[in-house]
């Protein structure tokens, strides 16, 4: 039987936004809105809420800003249960840019925090909590984590923290099963009044594996994106997600028919995925920048050499 | 500590042969082999030993047959400790084919089965490990296999059959962990005194993450083949496996090399790995022929008139 509590966050715009400098059109952002409306995704998230006094929006596109505006006008006339979710990170967000819940379309606002710091994290999820938002900590690079500061996080987390739900994000593709499974158990062991979420990376084309693993010790927030579009590898492709969940509120239907009209052409012309590079950096649980660098230079096949580069310096 | 027992064989040849009717030219089966030897490979697996009264050799490749004199040619000269396996199905060899071990290039025939054919394959191998080769029954399919029908086919092969290690097969890339996890520890509880197998199909990415499921629970003998390479969807990574087993004999430079130089430009002028169409029998639990039809024809993209065609059936 299925498990109601279980809810499905489509992150396609937000995280394949990387890519693309958050440059996608707004017809696009309508068809995944629409399509992902039909299927009974719980959560699309669209974008990053930036200040516009750090990033250019001449280099950047709309969805790096998340203006109520612009949101409004790509789901205008469309008909929807589908809650909209923007991510924050610590120290890029101006907080007054965000108003009140009962002013925007905004539902949910995700806290993308190093354990580090967990600290402003806080104060930015509470504030967003205090304006009416449902709100989540996700936990960035955790296979970097100590566990000594994890642990203190946590515990920080739970006391003082209003999110709903504290995300596990493997940043860099480098989680296995047993990790997957020790981090959610030791997640669910301290935060004994929230959810636990899971967003996994595809370096090692095990980010649907695990997210299923966190699924059986019992994540209740699950991320996906269509055809796993993200940054680099990208994510738990969506339709594997949906094909897998019980319950009879999902249609696979809507999903299929956008990869093949919108994801199969958008593949020409922007890169993601299953690619050497980003299975070594996810291997040797390595930021995947350096990939990213050597797949748009003329080596992009020297899998050796890149290699050779990332296991070759001498620590002392 | 790395589990010493773990062997790890590639069947990128042999599975990827059911891909292009095993017409892989010789210079390429002999990279192939020259770099998992240096790699620290197991075992390689070639091809069929297949009759040549029940198969035309004008429409097959020589690795449909593995001739013993073929697989003398291809490997001559290259130093290895690499053992070589050949696989047997069913009903389709002629055993009088099959020289005496000590006469032939190949160490490990592998038989291929279904649930319902146990007694043949029994038979089969039986014969084999007279003749004094390694041997193993691959059960195939075993995402159909019926709780009872399998529960006796084990008991039987642990009582009569000579094979050190009996795989899980699965053929439709239909399993997730726990259901993984349920087939190993039935094998494992079932056959005291053989080894698990485990051969994943990547319809829905899980083929790695299943792999590792089985290692988790004591299967120590695993199947990838390059850059995932085979019928399909494909098979558990052979780079990923490397990089995730602990045992420093592996090494993982020469199959990035390979997969550089080799299965990059392959890529291009053969199909397989992460397709949707292979997804939708994955997760629906078909056998994926009705996907590589589809995609061998001018419909290929089309994604949810192909799901209506699988679920539209009704039954009574």
């Amino acid at each position: 039987m299925f498990r109601e509590k279980i809810k499905v966050l489509d992150c396609t715009i937000r995280d394949g936004g990387l890519v693309n400098n958050h440059q996608f059109d707004s017809r696009l952002v309508r068809e995944v809105y629409r399509a992902l409306s039909e299927a009974g995704v719980d959560y699309i998230e669209l974008g990053y809420k930036n200040s516009k006094s750090l990033f250019s929006s001449k280099e950047y596109g709309k969805w790096k800003f998340c203006d109520d505006e612009d949101i409004k006008r790509v789901i205008d006339g469309i008909e929807s249960d589908i809650k909209i979710s923007v991510m924050v990170d610590v120290d890029r967000v101006d907080i007054e840019d965000v108003k009140p819940r009962k002013e925007s379309p905004v539902h949910m606002i995700r806290v993308a925090s190093y354990v580090k710091d967990i600290d402003k994290a806080i104060f930015l999820v509470n504030h967003f909590a205090d304006k009416g938002y449902e709100t989540t900590v996700n936990i960035m690079a955790i296979s970097r984590a100590l566990d000594n500061e994890l642990n203190e996080a946590l515990y920080q987390l739970e006391k003082e923290c209003k999110a709903q739900v504290i995300y596990i994000v493997d940043s860099f593709g480098a989680l296995y099963q047993e990790t997957t499974e020790y981090l959610v158990k030791k997640f669910k062991n301290i935060l004994k009044t929230k959810e636990v979420g899971m967003h996994a990376h595809n370096n090692q084309q095990l980010a649907f594996g695990n997210t299923i693993e966190s699924i059986i010790h019992d994540a209740n927030y699950v991320d996906g994106t269509v055809y796993g579009l993200g940054r680099a590898a990208g994510n738990c492709p969506l339709e594997l997600l949906i094909g897998f969940l019980k319950n009879p509120k999902f249609n696979i239907r809507p999903i299929l028919d956008l990869i093949s009209k919108e994801f199969i052409p958008l593949r020409e012309k922007m890169e993601w995925g299953y690619i050497i590079p980003y299975a070594i950096t996810g291997m040797l649980d390595e930021h995947p920048k350096t990939a990213m660098a050597l797949r748009s230079g003329d080596k992009k096949e020297n899998y050796r050499e890149f290699y050779e580069s990332l296991v070759g310096d001498d620590l002392d």
